[in-house]
């Protein structure tokens, strides 16, 4: 399985409208095992994303997707910036039923 | 939600033996909707962890539970260090069933 941790920063007080997007965005996708969409704590502006999928050929595949495509059309405006990225291989777990 | 983003280093040539023990001591844990465990790809000791629970108390409380405990006292010498960490405030997604 393939794994992705990230952060991004959302511009200035569109997290929350950022968060919705990638939510809505992101429903039933092919290979999608888990999508988690977290808020920082420590910092107004930060976005955690964590996800699972069945192949790195799944996750590609994916921003194709008309949903996704339109998300990205959406929500990059509100994105100020990535932060650090990690690919995994992810080896199981509770909650990978996608 | 509560969210969880760890990093440990398993010590030389542990890796998999620790991400065995990692799997089988947390089972189904009050509380706990996602537990991912993965294999960092850049470095061969590198563990990452990923964590949803409906609390930071439920979180807290799994730590007393006996196969978490046995998996603590197995894991604990095949651990060298622990790297970032990160608490989340998880907002939605999928593979949050449990």
């Amino acid at each position: 399985m393939y794994g992705l941790i990230g952060k991004m920063t959302a511009a200035d007080g569109k997290r929350d409208e950022l968060i919705a997007i990638l939510l809505e965005g992101t429903g039933e996708m092919p290979g999608c095992l888990s999508y988690v969409v977290a808020k920082d704590p420590d910092d107004d502006a930060a976005i955690w994303v964590t996800e699972v999928w069945d192949s790195a050929e799944s996750h590609l595949a994916s921003l194709q997707l008309p949903a996704v495509q339109e998300a990205i059309g959406k929500g990059r405006e509100m994105i100020a910036g990535f932060g650090e990225r990690h690919e995994t291989e992810v080896v199981g777990g509770w909650g990978l039923d996608g």
